[in-house]
């Protein structure tokens, strides 16, 4: 049970984003930063844009920068974004013949409100609060782009 | 972000031995139950049988059974033992180079604090809560079978 890298590449273009507000940051930037492939950012950026969180400015000297205060961005809500509708397991894929026992299983009930505690607690968290200190980790992105 | 398929069928074999109490089942049996392959079953049972939740009974007629009450058996319990070590973030693999804001990330304690909250849901329901109404659960096992 882990983070999806598409979550993991978001947060981290967010947690960017809020080190160097006031700026327009470029996707190339951004993938040298964390030594990421180009083309997984493309479309974490893509949807964070579509979502509202991020906006782009097009043309030359344009990037893009955070829509949104960082202290309004809820961590559960971007990472039930990026996340999407993959279930949490096989059984709610809704694919016929994937578990027999879905019909009458309790367990999924149960893992349901599982990770509704763990995106309740992410929800305590704003991406103001990943970046509260931000030099070093100012230090350490722009020293690697 | 979704449960493994071993932690999956962890639930789903102890689940099994829960509705069919009193007897010894096999693997080859809840493998046709749950129309999965007997090779997986056979690393999910090794693994319970070692954690102790489980007891395998040798020879002619052997099988295996559970070790212990369902309502001892803490979901919880179960799922951590069954994902193991695997990293909840990439991040947290351990391997060089793996994200270089790794030192100084907030969002790492963020990310611990929320799966410990998953778990701790979990914990607040044991096997027995899964086969509180054995009979339809059994039926359906028992007709795959």
């Amino acid at each position: 049970m882990k983070l999806t890298t598409f979550s993991d590449y978001t947060l981290r273009v967010l947690m960017f984003l809020a080190v160097e507000r006031g700026r327009l940051a470029t996707i190339p930037e951004i993938a040298a930063a964390y030594g990421i492939s180009e083309n997984h950012l493309m479309k974490v950026v893509h949807q964070l844009v579509r979502g509202g969180l991020v906006e782009s400015v097009r043309g030359k000297g344009g990037g893009i920068r955070l829509a949104c205060a960082p202290e309004t961005i809820r961590l559960g809500a971007v990472v039930r974004a990026s996340e999407g509708a993959a279930p949490i397991v096989e059984c709610l894929s809704g694919e016929p013949g994937a578990c027999c026992i879905a019909p009458v299983c309790r367990l999924t009930a149960v893992l349901v409100k599982a990770f509704e505690a763990l995106y309740s607690t992410l929800d305590d968290y704003t991406l103001a609060d990943l970046v509260a200190q931000p030099q070093s980790l100012q230090a350490i992105l722009i020293r690697q782009t």
